[in-house]
C-alpha cells in the first residue's frame, strides 16, 4: 500500500524507540563522563565552508566530502560542504574564539560527522562521533595525554559491556626515531602506512611491504621485532631502553610513554593499559602519543575509541602554536557492532513507566492530576485516552508501559487504585 | 596572525562553552519533559532522498532545502538533501517501521534540520527543533491534542523564564465552517493567509487584503469580528455558539476547541491557556486544532511553540491513515531571542566544579585519587598539570573552577586540604 519507497538513505543507522532509547543512553553516558573529567561541551555548525575542510583532508578523505548546494541558486551561495569529523572544526573553532577561551582547553563535541562512503554492512555515511581534546596554546604538558586516555577508559567501562577493554598505547617519536637511527628517516610515511596495516595482514605480507620499500633484511627483522614488541610500561620501556637508540627523539618518545603509563598506573590502570609499538594511527597529524581501544576478547570488533597528540593541528588556520591531544569514540559503528556481538545492554523495551487508563471522561481529572504526581516522582506517564473497550487499553498499554492503572468510578471516589505490572 | 577566516558558515549558531552548556541545559529540560509524558524519542537521518522532502515541501521551502553532492560523483550517489524539519521524516519513518511501533505513537525529536534562508539576525540556516508528535493508525482521538499543548506547556514552564507563557488555541475546523456558510468556502486557502499575517500588519492592511480577494464589506466586517474573537473557553465557544452557523464543519470545530480546552483546564491549565481565533498556523497540511506559543510580555518575539493536528500528512507515502497531532519548539532561534531579551538564566560561567593542583609529581597520584571521590559524588573535576607556578595554576584554576585545592606534601601526608572557593 505504500505508494513511495519510504526507506531511509542507505549508510545511515535509524532505529526503532528501544533501540534509540538503549543508543541515547550510551551517549548521555559519554556526554557525563566528559563533563565529570572536566571537559566543556562545544558544537560546531555541521555546515563548514570548503576551504577549511579541505585545509586538512586530502586523499580519501577529501574524496569522501559531501559539498551543500541551495536548490535556487544564488550569489549568496558559498562553497560549502559538511563536517566529516569533529577535529577540523576544532581547530577553526580554536582559533576563532581563542580571546574567549581559558587554555588548557578542555572540550568534548558530540555530533554526527558525514562521509559518501561506500555503502557497507557496519560502515556508515551518517553517524555520531564523540570526541574529548585538551588544546594548550603554545604548551601543553604531557599530563594531559593521560588525562585524555583515562577519561576514555572510563567512559567505556561505564558502557559495562561485560568484556575487558585495552588501551594500546605509543608514541610516535619512539618510532621516528627508531627511523632516524636506522637512517631510513626518508621512508617513515611509508613505513608507518605499514606497521599500520600490519594487523590486517600477516606477516610475510608486512614482511613484502617493508622489501618493497627498497629495506634490506637486517633494517626489515629490526622493524619486525620492534614493531612486535607491547606489554607493560616496565618491559617495553625496559626494552626500548635496551636497544641502545640515542637519538633525542627516540628518548623523548620513549620518556614520555613511560610517563604517560606510569600516571595511569597511578590512576589504577593495570590491566587496562598496554604498550603496543604496532599503534601508529593512519592520520598524519600525530605527532606524539597514540592510542587505540579494543576488546580482546572481540578482536575483529577492531578499534573503539582512537585519538593522540597533535602539535600543530591549527598550523593551517595561525601561526600561532595550539598543540593538543584527544580522541574520539565513533558511536554510530560502535552500537552497530556491539549489538552483533550482543554486548550491549539493551534498555527496557518499554519507554514508558505508567499507563494510566481512565475509564471515560469522568475519570479523566484524576488521572491528570495522578499523572503529575508519577512525573514529580520521577516516573514517566501516559494517559490511555479515547473512548475504546478496556481490553483494548489494556493491551496497548502492556505493549507500552511497565505497570498500567485503570481508573474507574471507585478509584476517583476512593482516591485508592491497583498497579497492575506489566510483563 | 591568522591565515585563514576561521568564522563559521553565517547563519549557524556557534557558542562560547558557558552560553553552549546553557543551551544543553534547556535542550536536556525538552528530552526530558518529553520523556516524563511518555514520548520515545527517535532520530532520522539528516540526509534524505529528495524525493521524501518534497513530496511535502512546495513553495518557499522547496527553493531553501539544501541539496547534496559526493565530491567524487558516481553513479551510486543519489539525489539527496537535508532535512528541512522533523515532520516529513517522521511521516516516512511511521510508514517505514508502521509494524514495528505501538499506536498512538507518541514521538519526539530532537535534532538539527537546515534551510537556505537568506542569511539576517535571528535567522538561522542551520538550526534545533524539537518536537512531539503523537501518530493514531486509523484514528486519534482528540483528547491527545489537548496532551500535546499540554506537554509543551510543561516543557517551557521549566525552562523558568520569569514571565507568563499564553498558549493560543483554535481549530481549522470552526474557520472553514464559516467560509462554508459565508458561501466563500473557494477562497479558504487566501482568507487563511490574510488571517494568518493579520497580527503583522495593521487591521486597515487586513481590510483591504481581505478587499483584494474579492469579498464585500458585509463579509469583511464578520471575518473582523470573528478574527478578533478571543479569550477563555467559556466566553468563545458561547460566543461561536450564539453566532448561528449550523454546518458540521463549524459543530465539530468548536466541539473539538471546547473539549481540548476542557480537557487543559481539568489540568489545571487557567491563564496558560486561550481561545484565540486569529490562530490558524502558516502550513497547509493541518486539519483540525492548531496552537501557538506566546510570552505576553514580550510580543516582539513571537512564537515560541506551534503545532497542531494533522489527519493526512503521510498519504503522499501510503493508503494508509496516520492521523497525528504535534508541534515544535525551535531551540536554536529561541534560545537567541530569549538571550536578546535577557530571559535565560545561564548557566555558571564555570564549568567545572572542581580545579584540583599537585604541586609535583609526588602528589599526583592523591590527586588523581581525590578526584575520583568528588566525581563519584557528582562533581566535575580537573586536575591542573604541568610545572607552572602555583599562581598561574591559581590563576587558570579561578577562571575555570568553582573551587580549587592545592596538593602539596603536607596535604598528601595528613590526607586534608582546604577547598577554596573562587568567586
Amino acid at each position: 500500500m505504500k505508494r513511495i519507497n519510504t526507506s531511509p538513505i542507505s549508510g545511515a543507522q535509524e532505529l526503532l524507540p528501544a533501540a534509540q532509547a538503549t543508543f541515547d543512553k550510551l551517549k548521555g553516558i559519554l556526554a557525563d563522563v566528559y563533563h565529570m573529567h572536566g571537559f566543556s561541551n562545544i558544537e560546531t555548525p555541521v555546515i563548514e565552508r570548503s576551504e577549511i575542510l579541505l585545509a586538512k583532508a586530502g586523499g580519501d578523505t577529501e574524496k569522501q566530502i559531501y559539498k551543500v548546494i541551495k536548490t535556487a541558486e544564488s550569489a549568496e551561495s558559498a562553497d560549502q560542504a559538511l563536517r566529516f569529523d569533529h577535529t577540523v572544526p576544532l581547530a577553526r573553532y580554536v582559533v576563532e574564539h581563542e580571546s574567549d577561551l581559558v587554555f588548557p582547553f578542555k572540550v568534548s563535541q558530540i555530533g554526527e560527522s558525514f562521509r559518501g562512503e561506500r555503502a557497507q554492512k557496519g560502515r556508515f555515511r551518517e553517524f555520531y562521533q564523540c570526541d574529548a581534546d585538551i588544546v594548550g596554546r603554545g604548551d601543553l604538558p604531557i599530563e594531559y595525554d593521560a588525562d585524555v586516555i583515562s577519561t576514555f577508559l572510563d567512559a567505556l567501562s561505564k558502557f559495562e559491556l561485560g568484556t575487558p577493554i585495552l588501551a594500546r598505547i605509543n608514541n610516535r617519536k619512539i618510532l621516528s626515531g627508531l627511523l632516524e637511527a636506522l637512517g631510513i628517516s626518508d621512508k617513515s610515511g611509508a613505513v608507518f602506512d605499514v606497521i599500520d596495516h600490519a594487523e590486517k595482514v600477516t606477516p610475510e605480507q608486512t614482511k613484502e611491504a617493508f622489501a618493497e620499500l627498497g629495506l634490506d633484511n637486517a633494517t626489515i627483522s629490526k622493524l619486525m621485532a620492534f614493531s612486535g614488541l607491547h606489554g607493560d610500561r616496565e618491559m617495553v620501556v625496559g626494552n626500548l631502553r635496551g636497544i641502545g637508540i640515542e637519538n633525542d627523539m627516540f628518548s623523548a618518545g620513549v620518556s614520555e610513554l613511560d610517563k604517560v603509563m606510569r600516571i595511569l598506573e597511578l590512576d589504577g590502570r593495570g590491566k587496562e593499559i598496554e604498550a603496543d609499538m604496532k599503534i601508529v594511527r593512519g592520520l598524519d597529524y600525530y605527532t606524539g602519543t597514540v592510542f587505540e581501544f579494543i576488546l580482546p576478547e572481540y578482536k575483529k570488533i577492531g578499534s573503539v575509541c582512537g585519538g593522540g597528540r597533535y602539535e600543530n593541528l591549527t598550523g593551517y588556520f595561525t601561526e600561532q602554536s595550539f598543540p593538543g591531544v584527544g580522541g574520539s569514540i565513533g558511536l554510530t559503528r560502535l552500537f552497530y557492532v556491539l549489538n552483533e556481538n550482543n554486548l550491549v545492554k539493551s534498555q527496557e523495551e518499554k519507554t514508558v513507566d505508567v499507563a494510566l487508563m481512565p475509564l471515560g471522561e469522568n475519570e479523566l481529572e484524576f488521572a491528570l492530576k495522578l499523572a503529575r504526581e508519577f512525573r514529580d516522582k520521577g516516573e514517566s506517564v501516559t494517559i490511555v485516552a479515547g473512548d475504546k473497550k478496556l481490553g483494548d487499553k489494556m493491551k496497548y498499554a502492556s505493549k507500552l508501559a511497565k505497570r498500567g492503572i485503570v481508573l474507574g468510578e471507585n478509584e476517583v471516589q476512593s482516591g485508592s487504585y491497583e498497579v497492575k505490572e506489566f510483563f
